[in-house]
Parts: structure tokens; C-alpha cells; sequence
């Protein structure tokens, strides 16, 4: 089988854009020999700077970066390391485009990347996130992929894309969307405070440096509202109610007084699970959208639900629609972590590639019969 | 966009043929419109003959088949069907070959349209699931898909699939795989006696004519080795331990004899679910495989546990691998149906298309930037 170069570059290298940078590295024999595509890493960004090669970089290139940004250091640490800038002109190396980033200034270079021809691939949530206008173009191009953004690796756009394809009628869409917010429910289920919960979260590496990044709802509301827009709900943020799990009174105090007024929030949040319990229902964070709008917040679902069997950081999504009526369509599984994010990163692009970047179609299968 | 014409043929015009002939033409313009791709349905096959025109069989044609098949006639019922042993001489227009039956004796067509550069979706597993020197073939060409062999429309072999081409290693896969016996598992737990349960089972359509068929485990077995193989695990039918749902002594009578002798089951299975309640348990028919082996059969589950949240036909497939390892990636929902079912026969019919059937790729992606 002829070997088709496909070039990637990423915007971003952190624990995901680590992680996917091995795993490009581990599996790209593999994937040339089943599927034809030879994944070529060109370009590797950070925010301080651009590591740059159009026919690919080096084995010791690539080496030395992963080195650097898992000791802490940044790409211009390394010799070679160009201005940002120069990232336009790499995009005319006609790669696949990876923001993984949580940026909110990379939609100017996803945007010039799609107009150049360039696949794009996003673990970022951000630009799918803002105002409709702005990201519908996202939305709606064929050659812009966001799996990882919902679920990290579980294949919940994936799914939801399918039943659309298919010609399914989407009614609804309900889940468990934060893996820091399940493990919160599961701890606070199980007796611990508030505070200690959150701070065991922290410890774990669940939560953000700042826990009210997390615990505000905001990064779950992003998610809901990109299922709705893909499910061709065109919804603003302002259509979901969003509950926050601390008062209003400690939005804008210091990240160290939050911390310290925290034990404040013991006695309520313990108030609402004991209500729950009484009725027979376990408190679970979650989202749920529909046509005319959604919601993310605290919800007392049955103890015998699946929403209450969910243990942990475990995400899950149920899809309504009008084929899967009565009982929903459900995927399930951990929703976060470095690994899970990037292979699902990698299944965009394998996706991607085999679709835009293989030669005729009609010569391959013919090759191969 | 340009639109390519992409034929495709059915064998079987059951109640999955009916349903995906009626869902190709109601989805055509969409899709047409999303994709490029123009289903166009050329051929149609059931045991009496086949309906076929290169250039695409006319609205009237596809309409009367569809009411002849819908009322139980056969399709030489119709004008102008001619012998099936003109199904081979199809193949050279190049369609999707759509195997929709439960027949054993399509292998050879199916290795005909893949040799003559065909893609081919099956619903049928018959293929898939006799010994593995006849059905690797078919699990390791490109051109093959057979989604819906497992959990009807769920995702579940799209699924695998993707956690296999990212670079995951599979160590274990376990689920309910039947609809039917997990109805059975549910009216059992709640006190519903065993030859009542079957009865019920196969009054709302959920069993085969002799419901031995069904309790006998071989239909879950054939998933679980389907499953097994997509797994890259080369295991034989002997492999696994099939536990029946009924004696090996009512295996041999006549149907009739068997619904009379089902009451003398009712203690035994009566007695299995009061011991599992007796343990905190719920009984559930799972199967389970592994590179090794594997089993299908009653297992006593814990009431906690997602599998035992399962209610009536539901389906669970959980994917235990390299990276969902504590928690394992999960798809569930109802896994039968011919709606269902039709549905996933159309995402591979859309997968293939776009994969093998679209003209040169880059020029695509060029129109549509």
C-alpha cells in the first residue's frame, strides 16, 4: 500500500498535546500499515513560540520538547523555536490543525486554517462555546472535528453525530458531564463535608489551582451547549439556567479565602443529600438540554437510576430521540484524563485523514481488494 | 456539490429490509444535501427472486415491493423479478451489498462482491461467527462493516473500533447482548414465573417462533465472538461456555412439547433469583470474553451495579482496556428493533459511501471550503 504523508501540528503541549504526541509516535507504524496514513508531526506551539519543520520534525526534535514541557519548561527552552507568528505560514504545509488549548485567542488561527484547506481537530471548548455567530462557522464545516470536548475519549459526539446521520430526531439530551463534579457527589453521597470533598478533589488533581473554575458549573455548561448546537439546537449560554455549588457572596472573594470559607457550605450541602436520601434519590450534578433551552445544576435522580449507579469521576450521556423513545440511548465511562482526551484527539484526525487526505478512493479500494 | 450516485442492493426485505429501504428514502434528500452521496437503491432480494435495475429501481417499483413484503408476499409476487442467480451479475454495477438476512448460505455472495470491489454492511452474523478460518476474511477487509451484529443501532462495534485504531489495548469486554433475555432477567426479578415470562416474551414479538432459539444463548454467543474477533482475539465457538436457559433434555422435543414442559422450570429459576436476592444480587445473562475465551450465561450481578440498573430489553456493552481500566467505557440502550437496527445499517452504508464512493478527496475538501 502506498503511504499517504499526513502533517499535524500542534497548538498547545501541554498534558493532552504530551500525551497525544506519544501516542502519534506509539502508534504511527501501526496506523501506516492498516490505513496508509504516515502522521507526521510539523509543527509543535506553545505560548512561547513554534518548533517547525514542513517536511516534519525530528525524532530528536520531538524528544526534546516532550522532555521540556514535562519538566515545567517552555518550547523556546529549545533551539530552533520561531515566533508564534510564523504559525499562518505553517499552515501552508496544508496540516491538520490541534488546538489543544483552553485559549480564548486561537479562533482567529482555526478560522484561517479552515480557509487555507487545513483539517482541524479541538480539545479546546472555547471557541465552540461563545456567542452562536461566532461559532456556528465551527459548527457546520466538515473538516472541523471536537470530539474530546464532551465525555474526553467516550465517543459521545461520535454517537450523537451518528443518530443524526441516520436521520434520527434528537429530543433531548441528559447527563453526568464533570468528572470533578461526579467524584464531589460521590464523596458528599458518602458522608464527607463539603470542604474536605473539594479539597481531596484538588489533591487528586480534579479540580482547576482554583476549585470555583470547576465547582461555578460553567465548564459543564460549555459542554451542554455543544451538544445542542450539534444536535442543531443553535442555543446561546444565556438559554441554560446553571447552578453554581458555592454562593454568589464568594464569586469574587480570593482564591484563599474561598478556600477558607469553604467549611461555611458543610452544613447545607449535607442538608440537601440527607432531603435527597430521604426520598430515596442520590444527588447527581447534571445537564440537560432540549430544543427550547437546558439546565445544569444539583438534580435528586432515583437511587435506582443509572445517573446513581455512576461512581466517581465516571461521565454519561443519554441521548432521547425519536427512535430511542422509551429508554435512551446511553455512553458511559471516565470523562477526563490526559490519555482518554488525546486518543480521542487521535480518532479525529485518523478520521479526518482517512477522509480528506487519502488519494481517489475508488484507486484504494482497489489496491487493497 | 457535485452528487455521486452510490447503488446499493438488499438481500432480505424482512422487517430490518423494510424498515432501511424505507429510511434510505426518507433521508436521500438530506443526505444528499449534507454529503454528496446519493443513495440509489438498485437491487432487492429475498429467497423468491430479485428485483434489479442498474440504473435504480423506480419510486413505484421500491413502493410496491415494500407494501408486497410488509403484507408477507414474496417479491415474485411482483412483475419483472427475475432469478437469484442473477445477484452476481448486480455486483458488476458496484453497489453496497446489504446482507439482511439470518442466513447460512450468503457467504459466497458476500466473498463475490468484495472480490468484485463491492462494499458490503451486514445485519446477518451468520458469516461472522462460524469457524475462523471462513470468517476472517471478512473481519479483516476495509470494505466490510457489520455494525448492528452487536446491540442493533447502539455504537457498539464503532465503538471498539475506535478505541482500537487510537492505539487501546481491549483486555475484556462484558455486557447484556440480548434484549430478550434481559426482558426475561427483568420479569423473572420481579416474580413473574418463568414459563409466564417466556410466554410474555414471545407475545410482544421478542422471541423467535420456537423460543428455544433465543434461550438457548447461541444468538449471544455469535455476539460475543463477533465482539471478540473485532477484538483482534481469533477465538472458536468452543471457546466459549454457553449456559442454556433450558435442559439439555427439552433440547431435542417439539416446540409445542417444550411450551408444555416450560412450567417445570418455573421453581428451579424461581429458586436461582431468591438466592441471588438472598446475596444482594440480581441475575443477569451476561457475556464475557477475553484474549483466552470466554462465557455467556446467568451471572449473579450486585444490585449497585450498572448491569443490574438494566431494565427489560436494554443492552450493556463495557470495554475494559489499557486506559479504562478502573472504570470501563460503556454503551447501552435498547438493542433491538428494526428501526433501531435499520439505522445502524445506514451508518455503515454512509461510512463506506463517503469512504470508498466520493470522487478524489482533496478536490472535495477544495468545493467545500
Amino acid at each position: 500500500m502506498t503511504e499517504t504523508r499526513v502533517p499535524i501540528l500542534f497548538l498547545g503541549l501541554g498534558s493532552v498535546g504530551g500525551a497525544l504526541l506519544r501516542q502519534v509516535l506509539d502508534t504511527r507504524a501501526v496506523l501506516a500499515r492498516r490505513t496508509g496514513l504516515q502522521l507526521s508531526p510539523i509543527g509543535l506551539a506553545d505560548v512561547s513560540g513554534l518548533l517547525f519543520d514542513p517536511d516534519g520534525l525530528s525524532a530528536e526534535t520531538l524528544q526534546a520538547a516532550l522532555e521540556a514541557t514535562q519538566n515545567g519548561r517552555l518550547l523556546n527552552s529549545l533551539p530552533g523555536v520561531r515566533s508564534l507568528a510564523c504559525v499562518d505560514g505553517a499552515l501552508q504545509a496544508g496540516p491538520i490543525l490541534l488546538d489543544l488549548t483552553a485559549s480564548t485567542e486561537t479562533r482567529p488561527v482555526l478560522q484561517a486554517a479552515l480557509e487555507a484547506g487545513c483539517s482541524v481537530a479541538l480539545a479546546n471548548k472555547i471557541p465552540l462555546a461563545g456567542p452562536w455567530d461566532q461559532a456556528k462557522p465551527f459548527f457546520e464545516h466538515p473538516r472541523l472535528r471536537y470530539e474530546v470536548t464532551v465525555g474526553a475519549g467516550l465517543p459521545v459526539i461520535a454517537g450523537l453525530r451518528y443518530l443524526l446521520d441516520t436521520g434520527d430526531r434528537v429530543t433531548a439530551i441528559e447527563g453526568c458531564l464533570s468528572g470533578t463534579l461526579g467524584y464531589l457527589c460521590s464523596q458528599l453521597e458518602s458522608g464527607v463535608a463539603y470542604s474536605a470533598a473539594v479539597t481531596q478533589a484538588g489533591s487528586l488533581g480534579y479540580t482547576e489551582p482554583d476549585p470555583r473554575e470547576d465547582l461555578s458549573g460553567r465548564d459543564v455548561a460549555r459542554k451542554a451547549l455543544i451538544l445542542a448546537r450539534t444536535a442543531g439546537w443553535p442555543l446561546e449560554m444565556a438559554d441554560l439556567t446553571v447552578e453554581s455549588l458555592y454562593p454568589a457572596s464568594l464569586a469574587s472573594v480570593s482564591a484563599q479565602d474561598f478556600v477558607g470559607a469553604m467549611s461555611a457550605l458543610d452544613e447545607p450541602y449535607a442538608g440537601r443529600i440527607r432531603e435527597a436520601q430521604a426520598n430515596g434519590r442520590v444527588l447527581r450534578y447534571v445537564a440537560r438540554v432540549n430544543p427550547e433551552g437546558g439546565s445544569v445544576g444539583l438534580a435528586a435522580v432515583p437511587k435506582e437510576s443509572s445517573l446513581a449507579a455512576l461512581r466517581g469521576p465516571a461521565n454519561h450521556v443519554a441521548f432521547h430521540t425519536a427512535r430511542y423513545d422509551e429508554v435512551p440511548l446511553v455512553i458511559s465511562g471516565p470523562g477526563a484524563g490526559p490519555e482518554v482526551t488525546a486518543a480521542g484527539v487521535l480518532g479525529d484526525v485518523i478520521n479526518l485523514a482517512l477522509r480528506y487526505h487519502l488519494p481517489q478512493a475508488t484507486d484504494r479500494a482497489e489496491e487493497r481488494s
